[in-house]
């Protein structure tokens, strides 16, 4: 292993997730979001990769988080939570990223309100997980590492 | 009035407001937000309330200063401006928020653009007053502490 | 005050108001028009106006209406009800009357049906408020009186 | 049977319907509206209930006539003809009755033109039948008495 | 002439057009209903026909006139005002009447709002005018009784 | 009686209907096919008709049937369940029936989903009734053999 | 009458209708165009005013004659046939003509095709007369010379 | 663990899905079916469970494939492929099963045409993964064993 | 010609054909399926072809048939009648298949009902060919072996 | 031979297809309008008929080919390119010609650009054929000869 | 300078530009076509580039001029209009150049009418330029030259 | 020169333009921000003008700066990047400013996904120039300098 240089995955967060475990737990659930960076670590130091966990209520901060990883990581998982329906900015922000890139949610939008159906972010995702829970997180974690 | 709590009202402003009494006044009149504020404070004084009177012209610092007034306030009193038609992260902001919420519009937003006819803050507020100039905060105000 | 002749304000409300405070209480509250007439007549009385207060189930009915208080009144506060959403005749009734127009809803809009969301009143009025219960209509009347 | 109360049904008819029998045959049948409560009547007789039939061309009469079933029926089968497609105000009406709602139609208003494919009633109605001619009204009301 | 019946044509004429005259001159004109009345007659007599000349702000009341030219007329002329872009009902009526029928608009509708581009009556009508003030009920007479 | 040979119906049910009685019974009921096909029989019995109670998961196996039932029978009645929706190729094989179709649901369908309210079998049947339960399958045969 | 100068009128006939009592007399009727321009020219000379009557099936030349009427003439009537639909350069054309300009159909466009029910012709138009045979052309001849 | 019954999952594919590996392998990938079947088996061995892997071409085979799945499965992982986008028969079947359902596509369909971007499925799944190639059927099982 | 293998083709027909000749014969014609597979076979054997010609009124059976045709075929021949409106899994097996693809339609479906405008085959076809009756069975299979 | 008259057909191409064999070779191929027209003279010789050729870039100037077609031809075969989609006056002509018409487009029009999916002639054509390149001509003027 | 070929390009006007300066100035401003040709003519000699000048009010026309400037110019300026709108032909013919094209307008077409938001031509057009009056030819043909 | 005030101009650049020269240079190009704003200073510095040349990721952040220009500045140029299609704020923000404004955009937005057709900032901009690259903010600074 040595020799070998860690890679390195970003863990990006849109708005609102600072809520996560006091917000409409009947939606998103218990966790809180240091309960989810908690888990998110274990799995990456586990397989000796280096961790990147980032939450911002701002879509500009959210599209300067992106221009970093583009730099840094070789692996994104974004939750852009409401931006995911409204935000090009981020879209653009990732389709310069020559990397994977999972979109994760922890609910199923599909259930929910209509205009929280369509996402800007998918169409430049690798691949998008909604309904796992923060187990999502973890499944596109393994994903970019296995 | 001893051992009463003070009941605590947030005031939140959206998107060039602070040009208010400047930008076309044919629209949105010659008060500036100052006036707006003043008469606000003293509304909320008179009940023994207290007032945060809050603007920004960033989408990620309403939603903070939402997540502040969902700890803090016992009502909410909104303009979200030109947000109003474009940001689910407000809604979501809000809709995390147990408490009353009042959505004001100086103009009446029904007879401008075509854009600007759907809200979606609406779909999460107690109630929406638009077209009645400043007096839509107190309305909006009193309501909440009357 | 003597000499100065009093404004004349009108309120008319439309069709299946004349139930309320029976028909679905969770959506109108359990205040009856009767109610609302008093309080109406209170805060007009207070500010030396007088205050026709109308209901009517027909579109016809509502269009005379208006035609009425195009001649006599200074001001007009409408609950248009169902009408909002299909009547053009009320509106172009509304749009002969040279005066301040209020639409009045005692529920917030936006939260019902997608029918309910669109109003052929508020493109010819001055505010619109809707979501305060029976305090919109006092908000309205001192607006105009204001 | 003594003792024991009157059960009672509204059936109410809607705009054009008085014309029942002359107009547009190939569509409606020859049957008048007399026929068809004779046959109402015949029905409700023979299972010991009590009907009252009604006709208006007005929309606004239509929701009063609704208001008086609401205080005095068990049940409404309703044939709103035009007013199917554009009254709001009479699904209003129909939604502050708490008792069985049927919507008749004589023919089958889907093979009809475009703007007949929707109604306003359906969404608040137990049942809907269209296209069994008269006995779509001897089905409901067997239906509510059965 | 003795011997040969008189032609009878029905001119029917919908909501808030007994304003004319007074509301928006800049969209309708300064004629008033009696004005438009009087030369209609005056054609009528001129060609030996009877004129009977109606208004009404109720649909259901214009449903009732068209049923009532239905039995004795040999021609319809109707400005539907606000319901030609709402009312089936009287769509329903007219298509009931075995005869010619004109349209009537004083104004050019296609040059307001969008809203007022679609008639139900026109699908259902011989033919339509538009926008040449009073003269198009003229044009209308005279195309029945020419 | 004798000599006159027996009528013949087809009673055809589309996906899931055999789930009927376990499935949703808030929507549904309790009743299951099997009690549904026994009314039926009974109810042609004492007509002295014929009757065909078929179910299929298989749009194409359904297509089939209703080919079946073009040679034998002298009417149709069909709750096509979810193909109501989507299959065109049931509306082509009913459309080359020469005899009289009912539609029939058990539940209201305009009350659900949207994508619930468009019927590609009702444009080609005779009738349609929805809500009634499974009293529309006793309503449309006998409307069949009345 | 001397010295007063002629008033000048052009009527416009758009693409096929060199066809007329030919094509479709099920839809047009018999006259011929050469028809049309005979009684048009005798009611512009009854009043002492010069015509010119033509016809193009050519967008542009339909375009070049609206600029050559835009120097000579005093009133434009057009019957734009299919460039009614789909000739915004038309329209752009009649929009600089400073006169008025009333739009012909010799049928009622509104019992056809979807498609015909858009004008773009309608927006720049004073008038629109359709449903009256060549009738219209001589109504609107006599409203711009009247 | 003796005693303890087994927990039973069924993955679900539909039609076309028999031809992996070797249909459009740019988008699907070299992976066949069985592959897929074979990791999925050694995953639900692995935690004691009993797998049931079933693919089929025809609508109405995946409806009773679900029934089934409806007596004996604890979870359903399903993959409907085309019918995700046009079966509402598919969609009712797995609404009548109370047990987790995952939705599975190997590809990420936001990036390929618009007609597959909507899915009937999802708005009755618990989740839903998405161009994690048939690592997502395992996600989907563990989240369902875990 | 020894040695020289011989091509294939498969004309593959969806739902209702096998009525063909008897259902709509002004939409569809006289002919038989029977007689179009003659004409077929004349046709193939003239140019030392060997032809599969197959009917299914089954989506999943007519995906299979293509399948079949996918590793036995040079060239498919697909009338997909109703499935040609509604079936993602025929276009998508279709698509699996690398050589020439003709949809056939017997009559001109532009002329019918607008569902049926819509094709999900003509995608992925080489060409389309409609309204040429059985002989545009005939111009495909020339095409592909010209 | 001798006595009968010699069938006309009349084979007009619309814009742009005078560049054929140059422009977009992999959309139209490499064969020029010369080849075709040669090829389908070959054709009309080969069974005795006469065959005009006819190409132009003016809408108005296709519209009086086909007028002339009307007089002369008894079949006509168009490839109306480009005016195909916005064309309604080339529509109305061919609807005036009382005998078949084949519409042709050389490359599959289904797999390009949406807004070349609806065609304004498809409606009035007795039948359309695409992508069969050249042999679309043929396919088209042996069927008006067969 | 000898021996180097001269650059050749083509300025291409659509409808109503002949009226330029005359027409709506308020929209297009006073200069005249023959101003901006002047300066065109001024820029392309001063950079030794040969410069054609079009103007025609007809779809077929210009469609044809853009097949001279195929064979004859190095870059196409132009301003097609109305028919930026409408015509797919101009499209088409442009889409066969192989050489840069710039679509200019003298005013912003995004402050007018919602139909001229849409430009057939933009997605065929290297780069466009709207709302810079004349100087917009100029920037184009500098850009072209450049 | 001297006494005559310097004028000002801002140049302002969104979210993700501070990538330029890396992202996607098959789209955006090589050129580097930097590069465009040592021209843009050239260009200002030769005409005696003052520039300001900004870039922000934050929506927010660019409403500001527009503030600020609204203060100082004769004329803005920006290029709102993806914000041109979801801000309204930028747009209300501009709607402030009484000078001219020009938007710019380095690639022909409209030959890019659906999307980016849309532009809340051309509605209040005096111009708009797209796929001219780099030169596009040089011909919008002539032009105000002009």
């Amino acid at each position: 292993m040595t020799g070998e240089p860690l890679r390195t995955i970003y863990v990006i967060n849109g708005p609102n997730l600072n809520l996560l475990g006091t917000r409409q737990p009947e939606i998103y659930g218990h966790e809180t979001l240091e309960d989810i960076e908690a888990i998110c670590i274990a799995t990456c130091t586990a397989q000796n990769a280096k961790l990147f966990f980032r939450q911002s209520n701002h879509e500009g901060e959210l599209v300067e988080i992106i221009h970093e990883a583009r730099l840094h990581a070789s692996g994104i998982v974004i939750n852009p939570a409401a931006y995911t329906h409204t935000s090009i900015a981020i879209r653009d922000a990732l389709s310069a990223c020559d990397m994977p890139i999972y979109e994760v949610h922890l609910s199923n939008v599909h259930r929910r309100e209509t205009f929280r159906h369509h996402s800007y972010v998918s169409g430049v995702a690798t691949g998008v997980i909604a309904g796992f829970g923060s187990e999502g997180y973890l499944a596109a974690i393994k994903h970019l590492l296995g």
